[in-house]
Parts: C-alpha cells; structure tokens; sequence
C-alpha cells in the first residue's frame, strides 16, 4: 500500500505536481473532534516554498479544502479528504528534463520502474508530494493536544553541511522560537554561520543539505508495537519516505556506538512514585516502546539534487548528454522546508501508536 | 500487524525465549521452488549464540522444523511454517530480575504498555525473536538466487566502538569472508584491534557497540514503491525493529550531509546501452526506487544493555535499587550475531519489494 | 481499514451526501493504461437517481474530475483520485429526522458507535456513497477489458417482491439489453409484471426488494486466494457491503442445498485440450479458485427501508414517536440503481484478484 | 493476505492435510486474560471428524499445543501460536487421484493457480485447514465472555436438503441442546427426518447439504465499521471462506425481498430508557452496525463433492476418465461438523469488530 501510512490513523495521499491538486484522505480518524482548518492552512503555509530568498519562489497559494468527513468542523468518523489544488502549473518549465535523466533525481529509476514517466517533471517524487502528509498531521497534532496535555512535537534544524547548531536542551525548543527565522534554526547565536553556507552555495549554483533534529514532549509511556512495529521503526520508515531523506537515528543513535555499555545505559529513578529515567540517552524509547521521557530523533538530508552547473548525463537512449539545467524555482538547501515535513511524520506516528495503544487501555482486564 | 513484516512476501514471528518455541509463518511464498532447509539451518546457526568467547555461550541446538508449505522441498504457494523448539529454558534464572526494572531493557516499558510482563525475562524483546526473520529470509535468499543470477546480500561489522574496519570494496566482500572470523568482519588486518575493544570491555564486565554495513548486489532496477514505502524506508524500518539498533543510513548517509550537491549527485553514464551511474553516493536508491547500483546501507547498534556493573534502577513499585546481575550468557557486544540479522532484514525488503514490482512487469502494456 | 477495499487494487472512498463532494482515491493501478474519462462518466450517470418515475427525482449532476493519477488520459502508476461535487444539497430537508431514529435506517446505530451524527442526514449510509466505488470500477473494467480479451460483467434485476425475471442464460445477456429499460431487466416479456409490483408499493406509500443477479464472462482459471480471500468470500463481502443488501449466493446457492452431490457435481470434459465443466452449478469457483466458467452470483436487496407511511419510533431520550415522513426524494425500490453498484463491486473483486494472480504468473518457476 | 483474517484480532492459520501440522499464530489478543487450553480442545473436538457414524472416521487425535503468547494460562499480548500435529498421515491413500480431477473439487484449480499440487491430496482445501480457525476462536470466545456478560454464539443445523428443522426461537438454543445430539440440530422432535435424509444418501454413495443458522446474542450496539467493513460483510466474508459454503444470509436475508417496506421495517420501541427494536427482521444490523438485537445470520453447504458413484473427469492432459473412488473416509454431509466452523468464523468477526469499536470508546472526547 505504497501511498497508506499508518495502520490506526491511515493516511492515503494522492497528487502530482502537475496535475488536478494534491491531498490526503484520512481514515481512522475518532470522532467527535473539533478541528480547525486555519490550524491546516498554517501547517501548510509552513510547508509552502516561496517564503524567503533561501527558499524557491515558486508561489502556491496551497490553500487547503475539506470535501468530507467534518461537520460543523466536528470530525464525524468518517474519511476526512483535504484538497489543495495546483494553482501555479507550468508544465512546459520542465520539458526539456523529459529526455534526460537528471543526476541523482527520480527520473530514470521512475521510468524504468512504471514504464511511464510524468512529462511534466518530477511527478510524485516532488516535494509537493507532502502536503498531504502536512495536512493529515495537523489534523492529528489537534486531536493529541486535546487528550495529552503536555504533548508537543518540535523540529529545527540541527546542521548545515556539518556546520552544527548549538542546542542546550532539545526539550525546551518552541515552534515559535523555530519559526522566528527563516532558517528554522532556534539557535539565535550560530545560525548566522548556517545560513551563509546556504547563501554561499546559492550563489555558486550548488546546494548543501543537513540534519534536522525532533524532539517530542508528553508522548505516553507504552507507545510502539514490537516487535516490527516499533515506535523507531515507525519513526525510522515515517522520516526515511520523505524526499532527500538519508539517514536516521533515535537518542544518540550512531554516537551510541562510541559508548561503554555502562556509559549508554540509563538508569532508573522515582520521584513521588513516577518512575522516570536519570538520562536519556536511549531517545525515550526502550524495547520499541516509549517509556515516558522525551523522544528525540535526527534525520540526515543530503544536498538538493538540483544544482545549477552543468552536469555529466544520459537520456533515455543511453547517448551521454550535458545537462545544462536553465534557472528554475528550486531551494539550494531543503532543510527549512523539511523541518514540518518532519514533524508531521512524527506526529503522524505517535497518533497512529497513541490510537492503537488505546485498544489495550480499553481491554485492560 | 506488529508481528507481521512485508506486504507480498509477509512474516509472521511468533515465540518468546522460555515458552514452547519460536518461530515464523510465511505467507506469499510464490509456488514450486525448491528450498533446501539445510540452508535454513545454516542460517539459523550464524545466529545462534554460543559461537564463541565473544558470544554468549548459551548453547541452543536451534533445530528448525518445517511444519506446512512445502512438499518434496517445493514450496506449495501454502503458508510456510518454521518451528524452532526452546531446548534450553532456564526461567528460574531470571527470576530475580522480575522485581527491578534493568535499565535500557524493555523491562519497564513492557509492563506498562501490556500490564503483565513475561516472568522468565525479556520474552520477545530477546534475540532470540529473531529466529523467525533469519528463518525466514533463509527462505527468501533461495527464491532471490534462482531468480536474480547477480543477487547477492553481504553484512559484516563495520565498526566497534568508534574503530572503523577498512573495506575498500563492499561490493567484494563474500559471505565467506565474514564468516571466516569470528567477529563477522572481512578486514583482515584490521579485525584485531576491533577484537581487542570487545574482549578488554568484557574483561571490564562492560559491553560496546559499534556499526554493521550491508552491500545487496543484483538488485534490479525498480525496486521500492514511493511515496511511503521508498525501498530505504522499508529497509529502515526493517533494520530499527532489530534489537538494539540506534540508526540507519543508506549511501553515504549522514556523511552526505557535509558535501555540495555538485559533490554528491551521482552522474549517469552508459555502456552498451546499459545505463548506470559513474558514482554510488546514493546507495543504490533515488526517488525511493533501485537504480540498478550496490543497495548500501549502514546500520547503528547501541552497546549492549547487560552489564557486569552495579546499577541503579528501581523495582515495580518505584524503590530505589542496586541491581547487582549475577554472572550470565550475555554477549559483551551484539555486532557479530547481528550480521545475519540485519542480511536477514534486507532480503525481506528486498523479496517484498521483487515480488511486488513483479505485479508491474506482468501487467505492463 | 473500513473504508478501503481490496489488497492490489485498493480504493479508498470518502465523502457524506452533504458535504463537498463524494470520491475515491485508487491505489494500485498498473501504470501505462489509456483510461477514457467518458466512460466513468457514463458508469456514475448510470447509478444516478433522477432517471425516471420509479427512481429518486433528487438531480445530481455527479460529473467526475480527475484529480491526480493520469497524464494524457494515460495511468501513471500514482494513486488516482476521483471527486464529485455535491452540487444539489439541502440541508435543511432532513432537519427534523435528527431527533427521531428512522426504523431500519443506520440512525440509531450512527449515533450510537460514533457519539456524532451527520445533523444532515444519512451520512455514509446514504448509497451516495457508492460513486466512489463505481467511478473506481469504471478505471478498473478499462483495464480489464484491454487485457482479458473476453472479459465481460453484467448484472440485472432477477427479482422483484418474488416475482421473478425469466433470463434462460445469464451468459448471454448484454449491458445495453439491461440499460434498455429503466428497471434494468432484460426479460422483456416479463418485466412488466415487475414494474407493476413497484409502481403499486409507490403509490402506496411503499416500498419493495428483490434480487439482482451478475454474471462475469472471461473470468481467467487461477482468479481467487485460499484460505480466507476465496473470490466468492471476497465477492460476498463486496456485496454485502452494499447499502440494503441482506444476502449472497454464488452458483447455484441455496439451491444447491437441495440436490444430492451426484446431481449438483460438475463434471469435467475438454476440447481440444481446454479443460471444462459440462454444468456451472458451482458458478465458476472451485476450492474458491476461478475455473474459467461463467461466474454467477445473485444479492438480496431488502425492500427500502424509507417509506411514506406513519412509523413508531423514538427520538435520542427514547420518548415513543410517531414518524410522518414528508414527501422526499427516495426510490421505492434499489434494485434498478443497484444494478451498476452490483457490477462495480464484482469488477472491483476481479480486478484485485487478478493483479494478485499477476505475481504468480510473474514468478512461475 | 490470504491466510490472514481480521483486523485488530488477526490470524493466520498454516497447513496442509498431510504435512507436519496445522494452527494458526493469532496476533493482537489483548494482555492479561486466562486462557484454558481446555476449552481450546473442547472446540477442536466438537470439530473433529470420527464422531459418529454419519461423520467420516477418520480418527485424528488433534490434541492442541501452544508455543507461545500465554505464560502461566496468561495472555502476554504477543503472539499466541497454536499447533495440532497431524497424526493419521496416509498420503498414499490419495495417490490414484493426482491424475485425475475430482468433479466439484480444487484439484483443478489450485493446480492451475499454483503450478504444483498437494501429492497428497486437498492440501489447504481440506475441512482440516479449519483447525486453526476453530482454536482461534476457542480463545476469543473466551475473552468476549469475560468482557461482555451477555455474549453467547450458537449455530446448529437448520436444514438438510430442503427438510427444515423447526426452531421457534433460535436466540433460546443452547450449546449443549445442539451437542446433545451427533445432528447437531436442536429440533428434537423433528431431526429424525433431517438424519433419515443424510443416512439414506450415505447408504447410495451419494451426499447431501442443507443450511445452519448462528444466532448471537449479547453484541453491544456499535459493532461494525462502515462502508467496507459493515458488520455483514465481514460476516458474509468469514462465512464464505468456509469450505463448500455457497451462500449467506443476514436477518430475514432473501426472504426479506418478499415483503413490503412497512412489513420489514423494525420499529423502535424503548423500556426503561433502554432502546431496542419490536421486530428483528434486519438480524441484529442496520446501516453495518450493530444495534443490540440477536444477531442472526444463515449460511448454505452444498453437497459433499466426494460421493461414491462413478463420475465422468478428465486427467491433467485432458483425457477423459471414469472416476471410480475407493471406499474413504468422508462425511455425506459436512453440517453437523460446519456447526462449530461457522461459530467459530462469527466470534472471530466479533471479537475483531469489538476490538476495534475499543479504539473509539477509547478515544470518545
């Protein structure tokens, strides 16, 4: 079911670039909810390009429609469909692309897999592939927030091209203080230094990529449903589907490997009978199931493919071919962007295993 | 489905480490190939403990048993159920445990999120649930080989504790090779000092973690079903529901995130008209899909979680404990038992994602 | 996955009478098909009300927009996401239903399982719902038709009140012999009678059921998956997912309880080295496998659970009522607009069976 | 998946006739409830041919095994794996017919689905696949029980080639009137004439069918998730994938489309703030939801396709044969043993239904 995530909370995206809109059917989604759609509409201006001069210009206005499932603005239980249409489609843009393969795009593994490839540029590989994804988690974000009261889901940018940003504490970070500037960086002092690289590598025609780093508050102690369906191992899947996604990890992840057992390990403790952990080095997961402390994850995003020097390729034929990309509409890093992207997959996750822990807690003998 | 793995090719694991047995049901199993079960033992003795100093010494005989789906050796296109019985039950030996929550152990999340926990200890959050995968992949590797005459699928320990192995190629490395040593890794010269981090940690009563690389030859182009179920995040979420794993990369990973795009792009060339890419930085993935290049991805697991240490924990009811582990059969580092495990996660991807795009080729126009 | 149906071919429906629209989202469709949007058109004005007397007067205009999935009218291989606007909604016709629970309408039970219920009316339940599927069965059948040379379904009204249509072969009756008459049944000596039946429940003030039968032709051997996705299993759960539909036979049915085992047998025979069966009481399916003959099915659709008669009901607080419906828009009888619904859920079940098949047919050793 | 029924109380049941045995891995029975593995045995025994001297006497011992999911007859919320050995293994016993094509039977069909056949004989089209099902449902019947005080499924032979039993009130049999008598008919005074029907036939060589009604009592309202998964459907389905099941029913069914909408309607009615129906002509259902009524469904067994009389078939080349059977070991009729199967099929769509109807009492704001 390559376009259904979630078991729960099931999300079924649907949309090119090109075509009539993209959106989402969410099914699974309990009922009697009240949910705002100017909280949707903010979710995706979020995720909209065109913000800055680090982002691409491309205006979408990206304005979200609900066709089914609310009532009132109260969730019936039934399939909830948000469209947003294509507004801004300029097919011809892409037409010179369709004869060769751009380097380290979708272009040749999507034709030789389908046999057909959209004329129109990238199709489903595009970015705007996630807005259903952003739509359907800010439906959800409202229904967490309304049963977990300290829940909270925040993402930032974490490095730029291995310059890091210096982040005391993950847990305390605000999605306001992420979205006080362009970058998405929270870290007022160094993010000068990030967004200079990207500046830097604009001006060069190159891209750069980076890490962006999730920390979720007030998520539940028993989330995640060994042994495949592991709040990890969701979380892993969730981060590694979205575009120019590279590499995952949860609490110190590949920086574990450097440890001692006796180092990694955290201990337990109790205050006032709730058990809780002295650190968190295991990223508030343990055996695939949360266990109450902040879960903390990072995703590696590789620089963006499009780049506008001249590039060695093939087209469909095989006769080798410089590709010489004209200026186009496309952001040089795409982590600003990536940053909502990434916390609606983790919210998107943390529901689907929040509704599916609720069958247990209802059956509890 | 938190037991169930794959879509076309699914396993369903069953078994905790004390009760009657474990073991797997394959259901998708395509009709008439032949499968040795030899192989499947062979298998299963790769990831067997008790191998040597460095491993637990637990000695289980781990006999497989086919219990339906095949007849003569051939595969019926009926479930396929492999049954490997518990020989060595010694429930009585955790028992102590049953009061204090270990900590970095699926311990206290356990017992929250079912409100009852295994008594004989870590039921399936043991490694001895993966028996069930291996088995099961034993399986698939077979159907992949007669199929697909390039397939290939290699693991081998990348790195302990911070110190890297040197493999030029991965591509190279044979199975052989890895099982040649006991720590499962092929560099030669280098493995001692890798060595000698495990044993010194063991003598400490500590353990360490470390790094497993993946090279999968002769995948075919096409493999992998975007938007969600991109083949690196089906290999993702494969390879963080092992026990123990922190991270996940494919390519170059996180290491990608320090290049430009004009660095990192992988230029298309052809020869006799088969195309390919003159670099792999993307690991044989764009657009979520098989490009025909080595599959390569990166695995991190966390240093193991059984100590030789003192401890602080807290038991059920949240009083602060020194847990003091008795001498047990515990690896001091999971890296060489987990080589087979994680060639075990990847050919299931890759077996699902094979049989699914084979449902493209047959009904192509 | 309640509202998601089938495994390769998956549509997902969503949409209430009142809200923007009604629709489906189809994942799974193979990639490189023509699809004419004429013809899906042509399928929704055939399940539409307001084509006569004996239907519903409520004038839907139903067009269909293509929203994603097809590029120059050809499958891309990416979810295909069909809408329909609501245009013709009031609101405001049902209001005074919401306190009292309609007898034999899903009012009651609504409310009851979800805590909301669409203050406009019947929601899901209303058979607007089926657009989605018969504008997904209308792609599906395209796609069928190019590949199975041939493939051909048709349903038609067998029975009215007990008063049945005489089809000496249900093979040989074509979809323009149904179409021709406005109660949908090719007995053209006969249905007469049966129109007579519904238009004296009209004009009484009443309503009546009966049966439909459906009859596929070109059905491949090998079509169905044992032990629990038998096609009969699958086609009786697709039709007595229908609004109304009360029950499901295939082949002979309950008839077939009637005879002895050496009457009701199906002999083998072949012909020039294609193997047959001499009778069809099995109506195509053995073991829950096609066997290439004709597959027949028959539903019960109870009589129409609105009526223009005084009913006993209560409302929400269980205070005894006396319901006086309004004059409205309703069919005194399904059956005839249940014709393109029967044939849509029997083309839906083909289509997922038969891409299954594929991958058989794909990994034939 | 074709070996995998439910949603939220999954099962997927494994072997054939005559391999090493046969079970089913049960996945998402909640934690914490005692199991008696006693009653799981009493259920495989009511199932069991060798009964009687109207049922085959083939002895099979199938004593049941659980490998895992319980510890100390406690359900640890993993998965709950059951084995029956198979112990009277004669495959030679079916070796004259892999030439040739039993009339009415699977042999041609699987053999042409999956390029191979069972040597043995009907591999998983067996009534012996049913094992699994049946202990299955010996362990959710136990849960239903504890949680929902009014539960209780009973099914019982309804009728025999047209004879029908006489049963006034079927919400009144009991479970032990129908296993008071090797008929499985509560109808004492008239199933004489229903066993005279099945002996007569068994004396010819020839075989019989006939229907069996379940009536279940105690399911709240609520149960069932529109639109695909309405409560009949997936009852329809589970009914369906029995063995030479032809047709199902729900409520009046088929006799329904013989009345008036004013005859069918059930009117409310409410007692001491309590909502229930005057009639149930609907079977407990309406709208796919339950509605607290009796649920009453009926489902029709064709005859027996193993008869004793010479038939005409073919060979796998095409031949003509004359099939001569051997005296065997086969049931004239399969009702009294498709009693527990069919309560079996309904209490797994029960417990799947009330399973996930906890997600939405769960989660009701």
């Amino acid at each position: 079911m390559p376009n259904t995530f979630g078991h729960a909370f099931r999300i079924t995206t649907f949309g090119e670039s090109h075509g009539g809109g993209v959106g989402v059917v969410i099914d699974g989604c309990p009922p009697g909810y009240k949910i705002d759609l100017d909280l949707v509409q903010t979710w995706l201006n979020r995720r909209r390009p065109g913000q800055s001069k680090i982002s691409s210009p491309r205006d979408e206005k990206d304005r979200v429609e609900c066709l089914s499932g609310l009532e009132g603005g109260i969730t019936l239980g039934t399939p909830i469909a948000l469209l947003v249409r294509n507004e801004d489609q300029k097919p011809g843009h892409y037409s010179d692309l369709q004869q060769v393969f751009r380097p380290s795009h979708a272009d040749y593994t999507t034709l030789t897999k389908y046999g057909v490839r959209p004329g129109s540029g990238g199709g489903r590989a595009s970015a705007r592939e996630t807005i259903g994804r952003v739509a359907a988690a800010a439906v959800a974000e409202q229904i967490l927030t309304a049963k977990l009261p300290g829940f909270r889901c925040v993402a930032y940018v974490d490095s730029v091209k291995g310059e890091a940003a210096h982040i005391d504490d993950p847990a305390s970070v605000t999605r306001d203080e992420v979205e006080a500037h362009i970058l998405r960086c929270p870290d007022q002092a160094g993010r000068a230094r990030l967004e200079a690289i990207i500046t830097a590598a604009q001006k060069d025609g190159d891209s750069v990529g980076g890490t962006i780093a999730c920390a979720i508050s007030g998520v539940p102690v028993g989330l995640g449903d060994p042994v495949f369906d592991k709040l990890e191992a969701d979380l892993a899947k969730a981060m590694m589907s979205l575009p120019a996604s590279k590499g995952f990890e949860v609490g110190l992840g590949f920086r574990s490997t450097l440890m001692f057992g006796s180092e990694h390990n955290d201990a337990f403790t109790s205050s006032n009978g709730r058990i809780s952990t002295v650190t968190n080095r295991s990223g508030g997961i343990q055996g695939g199931i949360s266990n109450g402390e902040l879960v903390y994850c990072r995703v590696a995003f590789k620089p963006v493919a499009t780049i506008f020097k001249v590039q060695d390729s093939v087209d469909a034929a095989g006769v080798p071919v410089k590709l010489r990309p004209k200026a186009g509409r496309h952001d040089p890093c795409v982590l600003p962007r990536a940053v909502p992207m990434v916390e609606a997959m983790a919210i998107l996750v943390v529901m689907d295993h929040w509704l599916r822990q609720q069958m247990l807690v209802a059956t509890r003998v």
